[in-house]
């Protein structure tokens, strides 16, 4: 079964959050106190209701403990969300998502017994950051402190190389998995595959040592 | 040479922005027309200034033109960010990104000329509700419209099955391509290693087929 998560606040974030969820096949009760918002969601989620979720009376008519997750939307309204989550703390709330747009309200969330606190504002600053400074990595995934995999573009000095020309296993301890040219993805799995430039590569290993490898 | 880059408006989001660019070696111009701003981020930045970006003059003298990227690290001075693109398209800026906190804002700004529009509510709720509905996949990255290499937990069912016996390749068109055991990763060569229940798998394939075949 999936789990029922209830959405409080329903800004851009809490909005797309319960419509996604209700998607994806949750149940998701959705909680603002502007009705406009309620009428606009009331067809995309199991349930909507326009409620203040400042008064424990109100949580406890929707059996907000019931929820597998409760998720904040809202970021702003600081003194309503300590509240509410102070409520859901003494009703044994399972697990709360709080949502914050600086890293002191994150720590404040925190303390007051948000299980996790999110900070989209930052996180995305943060890729964006590093997209901008290594044009040539597509994407980055982290496998471990040490790992990660990483897709970027086969630069110029290695056009027409095979991978056992390159040797890049024995000389960096770095792998390359697959290989996308054109439509085509391929796992390699032989070492006399040539690159061209401008394939896109997905290669394991120490981020710092791809990037040198890779980038002109 | 890393590129030049500006930041207009320094909240939460084009503070780390600005940051995070200066510690990756970019050249960074800080602007916002709040000096405690100024005066925090200065020491992080190659220059900070306090200046108004609505005004034509002021960004000729910025040499704004001169800066590969200039991004727009506020989204709610709609009025604002809509007359500094406007100035900044006249001088032909290379390449504008703008921040959004409502898709309505992205058209705007897309209209107006930014090259590129991103919007931090709409995306980490999106990743929010994916990693919501399916815990046992840990990331995603999609290579292309039909594959997906997914970061997902070993299931039960599949605990001291080798990939050979499991044969998902044959069966599902699936290739698990990692394994992660404790802290070591290995690149899967051989279809005689063994999975265990809760090590991390990197799959490659249909993501709705690899969740279908490994969540219980």
């Amino acid at each position: 079964m999936k789990e029922d998560i209830a959405v409080i606040g329903l800004g851009t974030f809490g909005f797309e959050l319960a419509v996604q969820l209700s998607k994806l096949g949750h149940g998701v009760l959705a909680i603002d106190t502007d009705e406009k918002k309620i009428n606009a969601i009331k067809d995309e989620v199991s349930v909507a209701v326009q409620a203040d979720v400042t008064d424990e009376d109100v949580l406890r008519k929707l059996e907000i403990e019931k929820f597998d997750k409760v998720i904040f939307g809202m970021s702003n309204a600081l003194e309503s969300i300590i509240l509410s989550i102070a409520h859901m703390k003494k009703m044994r709330v399972k697990y709360i998502i709080g949502k914050a747009n600086t890293r002191i309200k994150k720590e404040i969330l925190l303390k007051i017994g948000a299980d996790e606190v999110i900070l989209p504002e930052i996180s995305t600053a943060q890729r964006l950051a590093e997209r901008i400074s290594t044009p040539s990595i597509l994407e980055k995934f982290e496998i471990d402190a040490a790992t990660s995999l990483i897709e970027i573009k086969v630069p110029g000095k290695f056009h027409q190389k095979t991978l056992k020309e390159l040797d890049l296993r024995k000389k960096y301890g770095i792998t390359v998995i697959l290989r996308r040219h054109g439509a085509s993805t391929q796992v390699i799995s032989r070492p006399d595959i040539k690159l061209e430039m401008d394939d896109i590569v997905f290669v394991l290993g120490d981020e710092a040592v791809v990037k040198k490898v890779f980038v002109d």
